[in-house]
């Protein structure tokens, strides 16, 4: 058993045992390079054929429709810069959501400053809802791309995406230049459907280490006939859309992470996930005084939480449980160290000194009814400490 | 004992069981994020730090100048691509060899097509060499950077990188806009000195699979003040050069790679290396007529032979040594299935139908006396036979 309590699962997970066990003769034993011709080599790409299988199916796609990458920034980087690259129109329109992933918002904003493209970025509403009116509503002649998140990363929120990928597809009818749709999963494998049909996406982004596998290796789902461009050139693996040599171990790692996904104890795991976490949130807000939960009640991922605890800093909470070991985290791991308030919480329309109180727990497969308690005892104090010497109140 | 022969190490290399005990604590135990502000998350980037100051060390430069990376394909990309981003110039020119891997060549080329750059490819002599002179003459009031690789993937030679570090250091000194020196180091590492001072290289890329560390994980290496933009945007990672979740198992991998490298064991291995393939190139020229050495037999690096067999095909001998559980490769793993002649052969002056007759053979720091005894004895019967059945002769 551990001795920490790790929520701050939505930063990374801890590699499944069954994973780990699949990828470990990758690197010391069959560590053939995939491109090889020889035997050894075709048996590393056997391997990742299989895993390529494996996603392709959890997705509803063909294998060929899947492009693996280092991770959920590249595939999205990939995705963006890759749609613009082949456009053929001088000055393309791009419509994301203010509450994007960093890696999306500030992909948008180089090619925005760049003078590449036009851009959109969409308004929520408190919940960090889009309202699938001003998708159609921010639609050009030009526009060649939407990217909104499925899940987001600080507050859970669930997009639309099903209703999105309904309207742009019934736009696509009567359009020359195709808009394509592009949404980032990572925070909502494992808890939402995926299938790129019935989402009606043209693309898609994975990270593993999100879902009980390694960090550094991720998925583009790239429907075929999408014009896209290669990020990283050199060699045809890929497609020809992703150059480099194949990550054997961990690809057959991601593939092992996304079968599990699909086992009755992984479903059980989500069901626990979603309890503890009602229970987390109705103990919270009842246990403490001026709290309130950001993001919304209903269309949230089952693994998030996020407060905000009036008067105090969100870091300054995050230490003492630390003390505690209990580690939780501020918003975007990907956007610690920096002073600035999160962009999700000031979009949701939070003020910025009431953004800067706020914390996120995310829960993950191995978090117990212990792990709730411990929290909910320690917590409150915390609270309560910090507040006394605030000079915030 | 494997019941297999490997003699692919230029395609890719084993890891070696100490680095794989180092990086599997952080796959499932020490799996925290290591932008996460927890103590847990600091504890992976105490790891990633490790890992940065042992790169660095080798290396000869500060911490700070290391960027992790996907691999050498992306760090390749990523200095290429950066700089000319960052080119104040309008359509600055970019000097490299003929025979640079195909994520160099191919990216240059690629940015050469868009308009975006000027690019001279330099001329080698028939064993490979780039001739200094060549560079100093070739050079252009435009010229920003010099990209040449420190020893050849497919007949390892190599380069004069001190050299033409001096040269350009010397010529930077009177001239306005610097020129930049990059060196792909990524067949050199553990068989020549990496000291980035004295190789006098603004930039250097690794590939930590290559030297018995970890597919997907790489390294460039960025002297300070170089002006380069990222290639993968979104969150302030890698000094702001590389954005995406740190991959902490595997950057702890390369790490443990690197410290090897500088074992008496691996320093051992080195010269075992050397003598089995002085030997192997000995007797496979006294025993298989028609039979010429690739590339230089003096400026190679330690693992390398390459020989091309007049008026076979080396697919076909790689065939025939895979039945017999010798793996090899007719040239580089990131080409393999393309029919096109290597681009390496063709430069060194070898007619193209020759060309398609070669082999490479790389060796590791497993190979043995038995294993050379083994191919020796094989090859000459399958060049012998093949011969006797080919319509070339």
């Amino acid at each position: 058993m551990n001795n920490f309590t790790y929520f701050d699962h939505a930063a990374t997970t801890s590699v499944d045992p069954k994973v780990f066990e699949a990828m470990k003769f990758y690197f010391s034993e069959k560590y053939g390079n995939a491109s090889s011709i020889h035997s050894f080599g075709q048996e590393a790409n056997r391997a990742v054929d299989n895993a390529r299988e494996t996603v392709s199916k959890y997705l509803g796609c063909d294998s060929e429709e899947i492009i693996f990458t280092s991770g959920a920034t590249e595939s999205n980087n990939l995705c963006l810069k890759g749609i613009v690259e082949k456009s053929e129109i001088e000055k393309p329109h791009i419509i994301i959501s203010k509450i994007e992933h960093h890696c999306v918002l500030e992909t948008v904003e180089y090619l925005e400053k760049k003078g590449k493209i036009e851009a959109t970025y969409l308004n929520v509403d408190k919940e960090g809802i889009v309202n699938t009116k001003d998708v159609q509503s921010s639609l050009k002649e030009n526009t060649i791309l939407v990217s909104i998140m499925y899940a987001n990363n600080e507050v859970g929120t669930i997009q639309p995406i099903k209703k999105i990928g309904k309207l742009l597809e019934k736009i696509n009818e009567s359009r020359k230049n195709k808009i394509y749709f592009h949404t980032d999963a990572v925070q909502a494998i494992g808890y939402l459907d995926c299938n790129v049909q019935s989402l009606g996406v043209d693309l898609l982004s994975l990270s593993a280490h999100k879902f009980y596998g390694p960090k550094g290796i991720g998925v583009l789902f790239v429907r075929k006939e999408t014009k896209i461009a290669p990020l990283h050139h050199g060699g045809a693996h890929e497609f020809g859309l992703r150059a480099g040599t194949l990550n054997v171990p961990l690809i057959v790692g991601l593939g092992v992470a996304i079968e599990l996904l699909q086992t009755k104890e992984y479903k059980n795991n989500l069901k626990n996930i979603s309890s503890l976490r009602d229970k987390l949130i109705t103990e919270i807000l009842r246990k403490i005084p001026q709290t309130t939960l950001n993001g919304s009640r209903e269309n949230r991922v089952p693994g998030n939480a996020n407060f905000r605890f009036k008067n105090i800093e969100g870091e300054s909470i995050l230490l003492g449980l630390d003390f505690e070991g209990i580690y939780t985290s501020t918003g975007s791991a990907c956007a610690s160290g920096s002073l600035k308030p999160s962009h999700v919480l000031l979009a949701l329309g939070i003020p910025q000194e009431e953004a800067h109180g706020s914390l996120r727990i995310t829960l993950g497969k191995d978090n117990t009814k212990e792990d709730i308690n411990k929290i909910l005892k320690v917590l409150p104090k915390i609270v309560k400490n910090l507040r006394k010497i605030s000079p915030l109140k």
